[in-house]
């Protein structure tokens, strides 16, 4: 059985790193539309042979899709049109609901099986890639009702090689609680950079100087590169667009209160902000 | 020569446990207003003994006051009043403007070294106390032209023995940096939060499934204790204020290229965001 991948950089990849460690699928085989990256894996062993799209498509059983977003939106309903009836693709977008809505007609859906493994780090390329990525991190399935059950299984399969659990929802569900979990802290890491960077311009010396480790946790995420989170942005605009509004809010519910003294309410605000202690985090 | 420690907390706990690898100092003894600190700080061996506040301030060679800013604004004159005339004191608060100003025109004010080493986590108390928390960081030495040369080259001393680096400036310019290095990301991370939350209030199943790891970095500042940052707004209340609302001026400009579909402004600010990466940041 031959495992196509199409996108080997860093979820792509550390998919392929993964399977490979198992005794899943006989033959791996990739493309990447930056040939650097095809090389490196190669080398890594993310893959046995580069070969076209095209040709990618016709040989694979299983196919995984791991591409901006905007990439799989382009692409998916090619795909479809060409596999055959007997394989099973996968994506591992970070957004679902525009990708399932692309194809929602199209008479080879149940082939699709939409899939976010959440598990991204902000560096990025084969280079980053590693087969223990996803354990024990979550994998959430969307509008799995659209799938045909042996192409659900086959992605159940694979994630569950690589320790993930599976959660299911709907794509819409996905997109709107993913803003404000994923999505979001990547815009407030995003203008935290831009924020201290365009303070300190000029000021290297005062910065290099002054970095703690605080200001390094919350601008982890700032490190992302935009070929993956434009697109997302654009995709999943409207959630953002609330996600942004509701974070402004509660920020200037802070501001206000430190403007007007009432310090007895900021004990309060980062009393409350403390119970995410409690809340569960993946383990990397 | 004795060293006195006024707070047992991280801070003050991992001062003694780095101080105490060397060979300075004789007899270590500390108070703290919270007797299971003190209990643990006696078990953990960051100090030989807890003795009153009182009769550390006469017994000491050294003080270290490393307690919550608005405690060391409240009693650094009463500790000044009563010091030898070669007692050294120095205290570590994350703001340095109040509490020099409060005690610019006391007679002993050459005794006191402000001092604000940066490497505070979000786990507090003498159990997250460490030797090595300060090992190749950055400790910031204000105003040091009104202290004594032989109660800097303590200081210096002090910091050297846990490997930190030097850096001075005014206590002015400390506090407006630090706004935006260190207190406004705990502002971010409180807020985002208080957002997330917020909107899953009731839905602890989602939350706790989705949680990837891109919020666990930017809300671990989320974790820290009000009775530390509270004070620290309270002192640097007119620099939050400008920092937040800067904050806030570049969210607002995100969201605005989002709501105006200027994708192409969006890719910039992110490209330009993660210019982040070239800037040196202290290791842990």
């Amino acid at each position: 059985m031959n495992i196509g991948i199409i996108g080997l950089g860093l979820i792509g990849g550390s998919i392929g790193l993964g399977l490979r460690k198992s005794n899943f699928g006989d033959k791996f085989i990739g493309t990447d539309s930056n040939k650097e990256n095809a090389l490196h894996a190669i080398k890594l062993g993310i893959v046995d042979e580069i070969i076209p799209l095209q040709d990618l498509i016709m040989q694979s059983s299983v196919i995984v899709l791991s591409i901006p977003v905007d990439g799989i939106e382009k692409i998916l309903t090619n795909i479809l049109n060409e596999i055959r009836m007997d394989t099973v693709i996968l994506d591992t977008g970070s957004t679902k609901y525009d990708i399932c809505n692309r194809i929602s007609s199209h008479p080879k859906r149940s082939r699709f099986v939409a899939t976010h493994p959440i598990a991204g780090i902000e560096n990025s390329g084969p280079i980053s890639a590693n087969s223990g990525l996803f354990y024990k991190k979550q994998c959430i399935i969307c509008d799995s009702e659209l799938s045909a059950p042996d192409a659900i299984s086959v992605a159940i399969k694979i994630y569950s090689i690589m320790n993930m659990r599976m959660i299911y929802m709907t794509s819409k569900e996905h997109d709107l609680y993913i803003a404000y979990i994923s999505h979001l802290p990547h815009v407030v890491s995003f203008s935290l950079a831009s924020t201290v960077l365009k303070k300190f311009k000029n000021k290297d010396n005062i910065f290099n100087n002054m970095m703690g480790s605080g200001l390094d946790s919350t601008t982890r995420l700032a490190k992302s590169k935009p070929e993956t989170w434009l697109p997302i942005f654009i995709s999943n605009r409207k959630n953002m667009i609330q996600a942004i509004d509701f974070y402004i809010h509660h920020l200037n519910k802070f501001r206000n209160h430190l403007i007007d003294k009432k310090f007895n309410k900021i004990n309060q605000y980062i009393k409350k902000a403390n119970e995410i202690k409690d809340k569960k985090i993946c383990v990397n």
